[in-house]
């Protein structure tokens, strides 16, 4: 996996994507849900963007991936999104990167890396084990910083509301 | 995990739900999708019942347990599948071992192993994992016979097709 705010020839500007997941992701935090933003990009266009919408939607399966995936696949026609590159603001965990890897997605692009949850750079990394028939080229830590302080907020206002 | 067709005493006899979730992979199998089914119970009542639609609904993540888990969800109106078992032919992959424990599911009972996708006696073994907060009771091998022969049906059929 290669980490850092690079430019990837094939995308153009990687930022640009990250910065409509961060916008998701702020939606999210003002439903009073985990702020999570993702969308999916081919050929620079996007073909979907939502926000974690578990809460909302009564939906334990509604992370902000699964949504893009299940949304950008209903465009497509197709449960395979070939040439397709998602971008989400946090690790995905297994439920996620099990579903990225079942649609084909090309490229993955995250923000913040998750310890507690994640199961690409943590836990099950799943992406490595032999279980995993397609990876996606990975690359972590784009929009990092403002998608740690997103969700750092999110669980600090959250403590200080039951206290 | 405990393995066998053994009856639990909270649940009654599981070999119900399981023939109903064999049912429900047999109706894949003549979509032509590969044939794996599941059951949600709780309190004895069936509140989901689904086969894998990955092909008919052009969805990566329509697995029979997503089905389940999404639709049950929905019937009880919550995120969280408290008291709720899941019956599965074939043992879960990553994605669907994710949702399972965000659902809070009480109890699986799956079919068949899995080694090439499962994620539960295989691969990343994610309710073993420290990033899964929640994991159910185990129960494998339930129906396994009956679940791995429709599988070896369908794909033998498929490769007939094919030659």
């Amino acid at each position: 996996m290669k980490r850092g705010e690079q430019t990837h020839p094939m995308t153009g500007n990687p930022q640009k994507p990250m910065t409509l997941a961060l916008e998701a992701a702020r939606d999210a935090a003002r439903q009073g849900e985990v702020p999570v933003g993702a969308v999916i990009i081919r050929d620079g266009v996007v073909l979907a963007s939502a926000s974690n919408r578990t809460v909302t939607d009564q939906d334990p399966t509604a992370h902000a991936e699964i949504l893009v995936l299940r949304e950008a696949a209903r465009k497509i026609g197709s449960e395979r999104l070939i040439d397709c590159d998602l971008y989400v603001t946090l690790e995905p965990c297994a439920m996620c990167a099990g579903a990225i890897s079942f649609a084909r997605i090309r490229r993955l692009y995250f923000g913040a890396g998750d310890p507690k949850g994640g199961a690409v750079e943590h836990g099950p990394r799943f992406f490595s084990q032999p279980t995993c028939h397609h990876a996606p080229e990975i690359y972590g830590g784009l929009g990092e910083t403002e998608s740690a302080t997103l969700l750092k907020e999110f669980f600090k206002e959250r403590r200080n509301e039951n206290t």
